[in-house]
């Protein structure tokens, strides 16, 4: 059985453990026992509109308990990298508000007007209105380069599947002629890296569980990690069957994982 | 002198007549200076979110007497376009209201919900907010059809230049994967026959006159009419003189036209 060699739990949020502001059934109880099991967690999400205080409150509100560092946001991510990058450049957020607080938070300065931004940060813009989608471009019209926290087209939403990130790439891209520089979300290096760093295990001892093929299944691929598939987001068993690389496990939901354990137990 | 020949004029209207809510020098006297000599006008513009209601009132605001029948809009084109090639369609607009207005006008049915509609309407949208993208990235989804009224990257605004249509469009394209089926606006013959339907001349007797190469312009040399390029709106001098295939006459501003006209006269 392999998943008695797993330590390290990498767990997407979105589909994986709510949807929208619905908790998904058994997901509360599943991260309870792999805390119980003294296993190690950390939560990764594309979301780069939200920080990570916003995702700790929401997630208590639905009865899971959890710290700042078991939290790796796509916003958090994009705001390391430039301030690694490029230490002094002036950022302009376009995204909603939670992007803005990790950029401040790592010391990434945010720029005054859009026109003296030296990076345009694209993310998630629930709150979008045409004066945001103006500034925006004009930050890239006065020589700002464009970095994305993440390139998702659409997340499950309270009402449906919604429209994500790319479409507020595409407004900017389109209208400017300009492409994006970099993006930083699943299933890029820079994300896996942020979650091995927070767990402090080595690839092999972790498995990376998510709703999406091409970025949570794929990001565990190409880090050496194991992956499970939960059918509970956006992803259905046809399209992870017709599916060239597959998988370790499909799971109905997050809550499979429990009787695994315990078989797992059993047989030690 | 070749104006002689020249008895329908087709003239822009951002960038030539006005700059957002300012009139641009002269532009008024040179209309009446029109009227007065005799000559048939129409206003062509890729403005897809105002009604010619609505456009009617701005000019009149300025002082510019002008009846419904002397503006074409790309919105007015975009709904009789629909009209004609699927009548009994639903469409689903995404812009600001002058396009719902122009919809409703033309006899096009408006769809009660974003998941019904044949087809999505895409222009100018001032109005924009997060909900109103995700209403329209959701008819994609559920299988309407894109129509633009025009791809036009950016327009002259009140305080400089500002995100145009190409920026909706890129949103939906972007996040969506589906390309956009037709744009309507100039410098397609949909607009150039709109224009002379209107002037109920040939076009060897047309002049058009705009700020844009790649619109006005273009629209002028494809349709066998004479052109003049405005330097009072998004053209310089240095960017028309490098053009490889130049408009007929090179003009600071419309106003440039009278002097020309009574040149014209003084001869004969």
């Amino acid at each position: 059985m392999l998943l008695d060699k797993v330590d390290g739990f990498i767990i997407d949020l979105d589909g994986t453990v709510y949807r929208g502001k619905q908790p998904i059934e058994g997901a509360r109880e599943t991260i309870q026992y792999l805390r119980a099991s003294g296993k190690k967690i950390v939560f990764l999400t594309n979301r780069g509109n939200y920080s990570r205080r916003m995702c700790r409150d929401k997630l208590n509100d639905m009865g899971i308990a959890v710290s700042d560092d078991e939290i790796v946001l796509s916003s958090t991510v994009t705001a390391a990298y430039l301030r690694r990058i490029d230490p002094e450049c002036k950022a302009w957020p376009f995204g909603d508000e939670g992007l803005k607080e990790e950029l401040s938070l790592a010391g990434v300065h945010i720029a005054d007007r859009p026109e003296e931004a030296d990076w345009l940060v694209i993310t998630l813009f629930e709150n979008l209105t045409y004066a945001d989608l103006n500034r925006a471009f004009r930050a890239v019209r006065h020589g700002a380069r464009i970095i994305a926290t993440n390139d998702d087209r659409t997340f499950p939403g309270d009402d449906g599947d919604s429209i994500d990130v790319a479409g507020m790439i595409g407004a900017i891209v389109n209208a400017t002629g300009q492409s994006v520089s970099i993006v930083i979300g699943k299933p890029s290096p820079f994300m896996s890296d942020a979650a091995l760093q927070s767990l402090r295990l080595p690839p092999e001892r972790c498995l990376v569980i998510g709703d999406s093929m091409a970025s949570d299944i794929q990001l565990g691929k190409s880090s050496g990690m194991r992956t499970a598939l939960v059918l509970s987001g956006s992803t259905t068993r046809e399209q992870v069957e017709a599916a060239a690389d597959k998988p370790d496990w499909i799971w109905e939901s997050l809550s499979e994982l429990i009787s695994l354990l315990e078989g797992v137990k059993t047989k030690c």
